[in-house]
């Protein structure tokens, strides 16, 4: 059973690392505050008798001792947004080690008499089949705001994420995320390192909460709609705003603000709940007696089937071509980050609802519209995902609110599924693209 | 008549004095570069025999010796935007020195033998009547882009700036322009001061480089449409663009592009020369994975008539008001900058349309979409504008290009001109508001 009690605690010892100027929690990607919490989770997972590790990417795993065998990694991030809230990234990390507490202690030769040990008893005295044993894995970098790019640990992991692209990626102070990495490496040097076990996970469990207000009841999330991102840069003509006649402009700010309305209009037409959204537009020169010359605008593109979404990207990609050719200007569209959604392992999703009715925790097949590591680990093994219901405030700020019960719940609910697994033979992972 | 080596002279040591990293002339408002620029024309001055001072705004006088009748001044500004041309205010300057040579030296001893003495010699014979001298204005921090707001010397000479207004513009570093006039005036220190001198100006011109490529001729302004301009500020609901569903959202982007497309519809049902431009948009938090939560719009509207101005703004207003309605978000419009059309003196335009045609010259009646020093002088006294053709390149740019031919053209109809002002009694100020 998870402790309400440690639970808090540790989630309190997380938030007080440091703070934002709005009150919220502040320990952006790769940066000296996320180490140091990187360090406390590391001594939580020392005193359950793991052996915490960092690898190159910086992720945190914490492996049972004088064990080689197949493990069952749970855990999310410690990372946060600017002035965010206290359970994003470190509920499911805390879990993590419920986790393993739950279903059995890291150290073999603490096996007995605790409490989640029966399973691992079994396996004491099967050595030919050791089974599965619990394990930490706490990815690092997954928040976007600090490098316009999230999940970046898991990411690389899983290698859908380049060295190069890590070199190319840069703060607002102009700190590129490789060299971020790099302090934030030496920042925890004293941590022993390792090589990321990722073929030795027999599964992966991450516990959330929601980022959006939704049901009363634990959701069991089945897709992920991983962002495909698309830029447009558009080139008119810049010239002084009283010396350029209307019927003479090439604005490029007017053709963006078609291309704005028109991303708006495809997603509304495309199903539920696909979504599109212009969040960056940037026009140069940029002064208010100005045409604009040029505007650049960064689209974010979301489905949880790739067929709308590559409908969405395509109707988009015509919009812009049409503003760019009706007003003579020149419009580009670049694939920043291509994407496709994610389907997370249904047995595990299927076990989870069963488990939440046979306790009778209201509980139901949902979606994620955000990205979350648990979508990269699910090229390696099968992956659950269980959101929290988001209670009061906004997720992502310092409001952001979880009821202990429904935490209590996702433990008990995870616990129940992954000790199912203890002794499985490992699962086909599924295709992570669904069509 | 204006000396051509003298002129192509004099406009190349001003370009030599700073360049930006384009090529161009890079005089900032209130830089060093401009007080430099303001030092090397006040020697100029005083070779002519005018006394050179500066007035608390910066604004640079050379005023006849030993005379404190009614004088005709001239000039432009020595300012540059970023990487500007080599006759933008420069030209203008050097022909107000030209003008003083031609119209008679401005100390009363040297008044005999020196081209275009003719008529100084008539005054110095009619002592009860001393008669207009001809005089050097040059205004400072004509040019916006340092502090986003433009003929600030001009406009604290005519008091429609305040000292407050100028304390809360600042240029990209955070200078804010009262701080760098303070650096410029103490630059210029060992320069005479002087209080501006304006009630005896009895009549002003300014030859200025158009701004925009038109006919073959020179520009007779009888109207400049002063910026009018308002700051729309819309505040919608930010959120996770993966979370959000269409149907929830309150973006204050998309509300934005409303308002851009409506401008622009706005002012192309407008007759013509009226434009408007949204010249300056940013949006926050501008993240692309974040539905945009606020929206900053800066809107300039230029028309040669106040009604149609009028009707403009209010076709705007009525549009954001009506964008902020249908979609749920507050937009609120805010007038930052009044303005209204300037009428410039009937009488000396058509003077100078008379000396045109006299001496053979194209030239032609025309208007100004952009703000010159100018039409703010216009309410002290009779103002004259003309327009040297641009030939080749952009104005604004190291490209920007005109034929001397044009500009000893437009010397002399000015000069034509201001001659017949030397000995007319004083002209009443047209208002300065058209209607």
């Amino acid at each position: 059973m998870a402790d309400a009690e440690r639970i808090a605690g540790r989630l309190e010892e997380l938030w007080q690392i440091a703070h934002g100027p709005g009150g919220g929690a502040d320990r952006p990607a790769y940066s000296e505050a996320e180490a140091q919490a990187m360090r406390r989770v590391a001594g939580w997972a020392t005193e359950l008798g793991l052996r915490p590790a960092i690898d190159r990417h910086g992720n945190l795993w914490a492996l049972p001792e004088d064990h080689d065998g197949p493990i069952l990694t749970s855990g999310s991030h410690v990372d946060t947004v600017p002035d965010g809230g206290r359970y994003d990234g470190a509920l499911g990390t805390v879990l993590g080690l419920e986790l393993v507490a739950d279903l059995g202690r890291g150290a073999p030769e603490t096996g007995g008499g605790a409490v989640g040990t029966r399973d691992r008893a079994a396996h004491d005295v099967a050595p030919a089949d050791p089974g599965a044993r619990p394990a930490l894995l706490v990815c690092a970098a997954e928040e976007a705001p600090r490098f316009g790019a999230g999940t970046v640990g898991s990411r690389l992991l899983a290698g859908t994420l380049s060295e190069a692209a890590l070199a190319a990626l840069h703060d607002a102070e102009g700190v590129s995320a490789a060299h971020a990495r790099e302090r934030y490496l030496a920042a925890l040097s004293d941590v022993p390192r390792i090589e990321p076990p990722l073929q030795r996970i027999r599964a992966h469990a991450e516990v959330h909460v929601a980022l959006r207000a939704g049901p009363d009841a634990l959701g069991i999330v089945t897709r992920v709609a991983a962002p495909r991102r698309l830029e447009v840069v558009i080139d008119g003509r810049a010239g002084h705003a009283g010396e350029i006649g209307m019927d003479e402009r090439r604005d490029a700010l007017a053709a963006a603000a078609e291309v704005v309305l028109a991303v708006e209009a495809a997603a509304r037409a495309a199903p539920p709940p696909t979504v599109a959204t212009v969040g960056a537009l940037s026009i140069s020169p940029g002064a208010v007696s100005v045409v604009p010359g040029r505007a650049r605008l960064g689209i974010d593109m979301r489905a949880i089937e790739s067929a709308p979404l590559d409908r969405l990207e395509a109707r988009i990609r015509e919009a812009v071509a049409d503003a760019g050719a009706r007003r003579d200007v020149r419009a580009r569209t670049t694939l920043v980050r291509g994407g496709d959604p994610v389907a997370l392992d249904r047995d595990l999703a299927a076990r989870a609802l069963a488990a939440a009715a046979s306790r009778g925790v209201p509980a139901t097949e949902t979606w994620s519209g955000a990205g979350h590591d648990v979508q990269h680990l699910a090229a390696f093994a099968p992956a659950l995902l269980v959101f929290v219901p988001l209670r009061g405030g906004e997720s992502h700020t310092p409001q952001e609110g979880a009821a202990m019960a429904d935490v209590l719940a996702a433990a008990d609910i995870v616990a129940d599924v992954m000790r199912t697994r203890l002794d499985a033979a490992p699962s086909p992972v599924e295709s992570i693209k669904s069509d």
